[in-house]
């Protein structure tokens, strides 16, 4: 296979790189960045560059070069509003792997809420697919365009979906999540020091402010119960590791067990789903992993959710690679650690 | 006045001598600590002994000694259950500020659900007060027995309880907490350990099994309202500095403004209360300070309510000097920094 | 005493605000930004706005305004080549202490090999002076420009200078020095962020290439002897705190007594200064002070010497301060900790 | 193949199992543990219990379990003086690859110098080899016995021998190392606490007093050339990564060409070298990778060389894997990352 990354430099990016660099179905890598076109890989990571080696030429390219590289699949690891706009090219006949927003949120309204502006290709909305590998597979084979969630939906919906959609919850979901820093992005920003961020937590964009309430919200409309979200995310002082804690209540007469039961019956087979019921999840065990990890807790008809990711790899590229595995017929697990490194 | 710490080689025992060591009320400060008693505090924290030269010989002394030393304070750094055990010689006859659990809770059916056996002096415990600094000001000056709130407690507590006891908010409360590595103590424990903590995020004792729970739900429970707490702490690398974001629901007619109006009455003429509107706070910002810093965030019946504290400083010893000035009419703010450092 | 602060908004000037803010001689801090005048100090730290409420109206001013508020003290935490420029209008009238490196080496060969052009005014650089505290009280005194030194020659001078004085070292001098990240400054950087220093060690500008090497080989000649200096600095994740490892060679005969016997001397009755024999510093027990720790270890003719300082204290804001309280005959110690913070 | 891990709950029998989990060569993996026999891995590690599941049962057994499981490679993570009596039903009949410093040093009295008393089997030191990778192939191919190095030695070795071999250095090495607080080891100690290192670096065992300058120094001798060795390490606040920043003089008439030379022949064709010539290595590039990064400076006739590795992996488990697939004649890098992660 032949595979394109547009937004090569950043951390998505580098992470989408360093999967495809390992994984046997992909034999060319065609790194591509607007900024840094003609730079050689090697200067901006030397480890990288060698892993590399024999997939590409080490030299990072424009997005004329990919189109004429005619790639077979083209992930995307740009912003949202540009994204959609630079696959300009590819939508309809490449298989795009969307990292950013733009096709995440079919709902125009919803998607404007969040981004200021509705969705840049209003008309492919309902051609692309929610890329939750572990939800959509159907779609995810099917369709050409996968937008692929974000950090904090992947880590908020995969506890809530099968309690959601079999009716065992109601009212008010309470999300509150903690980011590692990367998940802000590679960016010039005072905010994102090491002087600013070490020995220091606070929540930001609460409530419904931040703009991933919009895609959990929406995903969990879908479920098809009525359902109040609250989202608060945190930034605290990691690199990599995503976690949320989820209070909820259970519905009259819906048992521990069936929540056990529910959660099983959805992820049992999962590989990149490990259940560990009363014990709770910690970042490090899921680090560099595309796993989650999510445990429970119940007391009367409430219901604490705790679940972890790396959100790097599941909450981004790893599930982007997951995604196109599902597309092509490969294993699930082809080129993804299912356990985290040291 | 002299004043003694015993305990004084954990985390509270010498962010205590600290403060003391620059207290303008204090002239003699006499350092215990039944495991190291005879070694020079230089020993231990050269900075610390420079800093108390003048009020301390330097040697820290057993239990006896300071007995002998008839100190007007004797402020308890240490564990629950054994904190009342050794302040025995103490009560009735000098001010004791208990940093432990031992006095915080004259409930002795909840403490003895908190810590596995009733609080060490029942009968006790109706003659000590709750050392809550911006609530219990008539007690603190009347009681000699002053029960320290926990770190998590006096987060939670303090944007909660104008809340409670105006009877604003109703139904359940739900409080996420995140804390520094130093709220457990300086405690050899592989859990502690740098690279077990380093890139980690973790919530622990979740919903109601956490001890401090029981102290939280009892003082929220005086505040005359039926409220239902889940409290949710998290372990955060970093050293000190601690911070809760709750989530509650409005009684119906209940608005912002009354929310605002609220807080403003109760903490507006405080020192040591910021109320900091829809901005968040930080953990940095409070560091090395006895100041607690409160945010909010309505959105229709949904209050958000964000706090935070440094859990040494305002969430033990910095508190427990507070307390101290309270009890003997001193300026509240004396040897006390409203402001955090960097 | 009314001061003025230029540069407020980057790490050493709101150190310098908080220092003033409880420094007992000052009565009114006139804070300028160029980038940010008209603004509120509240908006970028609340906690130094509530510090300096006494003593500043809260609104970060120009420097036109500082001229018109004629200070008897200016710092500048300006940076280097426009400090000495933007100090223009004061420089001759006003007491001038500059923590750029504008007016740290008066030979203008050395100054260019550091910062590409001499030093911008050539004129003054003999009627300033070095201000490393320990080194150069009567010119302190004397001066009415003083070049604060910057943090890794303070903390490479400091343990050296004493030895190089009495010629008890020869031959080549290597010295290695690890800095917190606040060293750089606050700057929108990539190489800053979080993410990138975290787990991350590295050594930059190594051997003769730091700016900082001028500074440290024109003041260690000018203590009489001809020493090789080898300066290789590191970055280290941590945010306040700089030590140096420095290895050298003692002359024949001159035994670990003579070492510490010049140490003594020395420094036996300075404040900020702690001489700690054979056991070593770290970086923890200095942070928040404006003190130095000083270890060394002798094999045979070999020495080693460790320092360590807080890199926004004794090396910037805290020593610019000591260099006030020595230039107007106050106590040395004046608004400064010699014990560090937690 | 079948191998077994002696301690595997430390870091380094941890990083031992992950690596051998991903192996192809390995069947069977046999985790020990004299404390913990009985338990699950999964108790310990759900991640490792997860990627050890189809060659492993999952429980820790103990050491006679292993001599009956009759496994054709035994690594030791044990500690010093105890590897080396545990392992005695190996020795002889199995491939025994030592990670404790029990067959490095043949030395009796520079070991006993380090380790306090004579290597425990004195008489099997000239048997055993020391696994060096780059430096031993034919010695590793052919010794039951192989001494893997300490993680220090490993950083500082590897850029030295390539010179100190062909002589072009002289005199005195002053190596300053800076490692990750995993190279201390899962040990309960509040030194190793997360609240006292992080913000916090200091030196410790200075100038010839660290148990690692007894092998250094021993291996560097052998290189033939007289070198007096100076070696400093110091903790820093990172989980993995170590670095070494080497000052040493070059003899008359070395050019710095002939220092590139040396290193090239040395390197270039090693898989896990990187030589980065006048780059300066960083130890985020190497983390959780088998790779060596080289980076050095000329000035005249002072060279600055810089080394970095993952102290865990080419400073443990790793480089014990590589001297495994050496002994074994299988490709260097079976099993072992070239690239280290994100």
């Amino acid at each position: 296979m032949r595979v394109a990354v547009l937004g090569s430099t950043g951390y998505t990016g580098m992470a989408l790189l360093r999967i495809l660099a390992g994984h046997p179905r992909v034999g060319t890598v065609i790194a591509a960045s607007s900024s840094r076109a003609g730079q050689m890989i090697t200067d901006i990571d030397p480890g990288l560059a060698a892993a590399l080696r024999s997939k590409s030429n080490g030299i990072l390219v424009d997005v004329k070069s990919v189109v004429e590289a005619e790639p077979e699949v083209v992930f995307s690891a740009l912003p949202h509003l540009t994204s959609a706009r630079v696959c300009e090219p590819f939508l309809g006949s490449t298989v795009v792997i969307d990292l950013s927003a733009d096709f995440r949120l079919p709902d125009s309204a919803l998607f404007a809420r969040a981004y200021g502006e509705p969705p840049p290709r209003e008309d492919l909305q309902l051609k692309s697919c929610y890329g939750l590998s572990e939800w959509h597979q159907k779609e995810i084979r099917e369709s050409d365009i996968i937008g692929n969630p974000g950090c904090y939906p992947t880590a908020t919906l995969l506890p809530l979906l099968p309690l959601a959609r079999k009716g065992l919850i109601q009212g008010k979901v309470v999300a509150n999540a903690f980011s590692g820093i990367s998940g802000a992005g590679r960016k010039e920003s005072i905010n994102l020091l090491f002087t600013e961020r070490t020995e220091n937590i606070n929540a930001y964009n609460p409530g419904t402010r931040h703009r991933h309430w919009s895609e959990i919200h929406y995903h969990l409309s879908r479920s098809g119960k009525q359902l109040q979200l609250l989202f608060t995310p945190h930034l605290v002082p990691i690199k990599q590791g995503l976690g949320v804690t989820t209070s909820c209540t259970l519905r009259e007469g819906v048992s521990a067990e069936a929540v056990e039961a529910a959660l099983k019956e959805a992820y049992g087979a999962r590989p990149f789903i490990r259940l560990l019921g009363d014990r709770i999840p910690e970042t490090r065990y899921v680090r560099n992993s595309n796993r989650c990890d999510i445990g429970w807790h119940v007391e009367d008809r409430e219901l604490l959710l705790f679940s972890a990711i790396d959100n790097l790899v599941k909450g981004a590229s790893g599930q982007a690679v997951q995604n196109m595995n599902l597309h092509f017929g490969f294993d699930e697990t082809e080129g993804l650690r299912i356990y985290g490194e040291f």
